[in-house]
């Protein structure tokens, strides 16, 4: 079974992803790891955070003459603002003196429900992991998943579809987010540049006024085949699993699969793909669609949509 | 650890909740369970399967006296409807004479995709478990777990806000949610008579066109203290939790956490809590309003609603 | 992944097996899995419940037409001797009355300790529990997986090597071990008849004295390949994961794989088997032995024989 | 719930452990997670790699100011002997010429099963992860796991009590082996010096003839209240448990809890612990003795020895 686990703090000496699970043999490219590490750092309107540290992903376990061994895959990310904090945040006890602790709690961060839980004099105990940063140590584990899937023939793209009240106005194609995600000028993740300069327009407006802004991303898997996931356990099904771990993600509040939240506002006539059949294959026809689509029949799951809603962050 | 697992098929003998890790010594109201799987066969426009089952929780385990004695409990809900498939579905080999396969998958369900996936003859291996019947199983689990967060003074509550194109118009509050939970009228579990008067007239539109039409629900968790949940690891984030739970469920497509998508569209500052002190306690705010609320401070996990859209059923 | 729970209580209505995970296709024999249930009531001293059960498996879910379906398999195995006890432990909160606790805890039992967990005032809520009943669940999980394994041309057989100071004077032969299991005779599962009566002289004098006695069985998996279990996870390690298993057992208090404790007072050139290459296949030797063994070479974890030792039970 | 793990190869950078839900506020002496690596690394007999290797543990997170902060713990502790692998086994692709494979499998190793497994052109893929050096990273992860115990009372001691055919002939007091682990002299880490004595002459033996040799070790839990694991789920019990943990150490071959293999040969009078009642506390009596133990009553579990079985390593 595919495991992760991370660990690491914004400001401690570095960010660890633990990887156990992958089979053996798994050729490890190293600079695919790095440029989704730097994929993660583009965007308009980052923090200043984003200046001070390039990530680089160093393969401490797991990996020899640039294969898995089937061993678990550990990947440190150095924190280079560490070395502004050792003094201020050390791991040792350390100079009561220097030690300057947050008392005010941000809103819409964990700081106050973390300082009450854990009874903390100190919101920075809480606000160190429960941090934008943690997530750097994710595009690591999910860069290695990437790898097994790319040589099972299934591909993983993304896009932002909604800045505040830009919204892009048409269904990407998979192309589109393809040639988007390789490409190297990442403004703001859109597919089309008419819409993406009214997204930063958005953002331009929230950094003048000081105020943040939410927005939409779509992951869309590519290639899948039918039959992945299970109906036979509630803890199993794709569904669950998907939303479970992109909603465990910092500031994302919704998740959708496939149509989602317009399916609620529909007739089923609307959403259920019509299933038809060719000598060929059976072909699962999109809703008022009149040509089949291309993928194998009973795609239901395999071809599916995951597009996920991200709220406002500061 | 609270853990449960299901088991059971839609026309087989029974359904199964198998619930480890409650503590020992907790009331068991066995009316409580009873009445809220009655609660779940309730509601305009259900199928004619309804009127087949009347479900009632049978306790094979883990309760003695009326209390949970600390090993696991096991609730068994039987399917009236199952001594009429004996012989098209029996557990033993049988005779293939009487054996009638469903050869011809619906769409929107899990039927071509689950044959595909196991190669079976007859669709009816896969929609037997791949079922709404199965819910039966988690809400005899959810009782018991309410009757656990009794114990500790939190309740759940659950309304529809939404039916097609009818959208509950306001904010229903909690005293009505819990009004509409404890009441014994249920047509569509909407807090305003009006509104459901409109969603009544839109599954009566599907009923008469024979299509199928989606909606949201939204569930409540009264009294939670803040602190529960974590931002240490990403599989134990309890939004992450929710919304694999949630979308686990047959039908469900769409999960959000408090503002959810509406937060995509909107700044910071109109989503974020303002967080107000005063001598007695630390007190939220809600985006633009005056008052404080009543909730203890910090309570952004703790007094967060869990809407969650449910899409389309045939 | 393969996992299974049970639930019951030795003078509940029944006991639940619940196992997730096996193959859909699967054949399943009934009737193997009843004798497995039958071989686990015999034995030379057995206590008077014996005679009241009768075990049968009656399942309930994920098999259809005679082979499982993917979705979870559960078994009920009915406790006869239940209708005695259900005005004494009902599961609703009964009269009073006719509630006889059990005060005095049971030396070698679960019932002090138990009772003193969850402060109980009858430990009858612990050893209804903490009974060797609960085995009978865990028979039938094993029947399934036997039958899988069974698929997977893997056989698992096992027999009593010691009762008391009486033991075994020789390795068993995989032939004998697997005669001896198919056999209708059982009387204290021992391979040599003259070592039998041996051993039921043995029982037969604690049961005269009113004391009980400890033993050994040993469990060997015939037939599985080299390479199963890993190096990569302690959590999933071979030898582990058997040992949390059969360490699980009631009464068991020791577990070794292989020469296990007799390995502790040897040297290294007795323990370590020798590697031998051949032009067909690479060969294990047995240490001192000449003959190279008929396993594939590599199958230190394949052939590898799982010894157990039951302490004594009352 | 407390969990751990662990990556790195005996001549990788470094090994890593990862540590997740200990409670926030728990003191870290590093000192004393020193002191338990360097334990690991004392015993006469030992290869020369201990002398390259002094082992440190470097938190890398979810440590500040020396108490915990509820984010997952990770301690990397590096292999200084990496330096002189870099060229033969790098991460990277390398240098083909540079790469000297391991083709012949070791007897009492993982390396035939692993390399068979995994189709490995090379078992030191296999050996470098089937290593007795990862036992450190699990040194370090049980080191955090006995400031935890300290903090509610429970200290764990351990001590050898066979080498080879050398065996400690009493039982050793907790005073004793407390006194022995605190000690700065460790030869074989018995408590009984002349016992200590034999054991040297029994490893001098095997190291001038070229052979190893197997022994025995005990593990003590010392002051654990009743009531700690369940007689709930098999999965959770705490026999079961303990020996996953124990049995899944490299070259541990065999697992007893309290008298174990000894209990498989005794009566049950000899075995099971008769319950006495005094005013002041429930006490259980030592078979055979006729004082009643200083413990609390009903501490089977609590007060249990945990005995684990060493075999030979080469």
């Amino acid at each position: 079974m595919l495991r992760f686990s991370t660990a690491g703090e914004s400001h401690g000496e570095c960010l660890i992803a633990l990887i156990s699970g992958l089979p053996a043999g798994l050729d490890v490219d190293l600079e695919f790891i790095d440029r989704e590490l730097w994929r993660r750092q583009q965007g308009f309107g980052r923090g200043g955070r984003m200046h001070i540290e390039q990530d680089r992903a160093h393969i401490l376990s797991g990996v020899r003459h640039g294969k898995t061994i089937g061993s678990p895959v550990s990947i440190q990310i150095e924190n280079r603002d560490w070395k502004n904090w050792t003094e201020v945040l050390p791991v040792a006890v350390g100079d009561p003196q220097k030690h300057k602790a947050v008392a005010s709690p941000r809103p819409g961060h964990a700081d106050l429900a973390g300082s009450l839980k854990y009874d903390f004099p100190d919101a920075r105990y809480v606000l160190e992991r429960a941090s934008a940063r943690e997530s750097t140590a994710r595009v690591a584990a999910g860069a290695m998943a990437k790898l097994l899937l790319k040589a099972l023939g299934i591909e993983v793209g993304s896009h932002v579809v909604r800045v505040g009240r830009v919204e892009l106005p048409r269904v990407a194609s998979w192309d589109e987010i393809k040639a988007l995600n390789q490409g190297d000028a990442i403004l703001l993740n859109c597919v089309d540049p008419a819409t993406e300069e009214q997204m930063k327009a958005e953002v331009d407006h929230v950094l003048r006024t000081g105020d943040s802004i939410g927005g939409v991303f779509e992951v869309v898997v590519h290639g899948a085949p039918p039959g992945i996931g299970t109906f036979a356990n509630w803890y199993e099904r794709l569904d669950g699993l998907l939303a479970w771990a992109v909603m465990s993600l910092q500031a994302v509040k919704a998740v959708e699969i496939g149509q989602g939240v317009t399916a609620a506002e529909s007739f089923g006539s609307a959403v259920h793909d019509a299933i038809g059949y060719s000598p060929e294959e059976m072909a699962r026809r999109r809703p008022g669609s009149l040509a089949s689509t291309t993928t194998p029949a009973a795609s239901r799951v395999a071809s599916r949509t995951v597009k996920t809603l991200l709220c406002a962050v500061i």
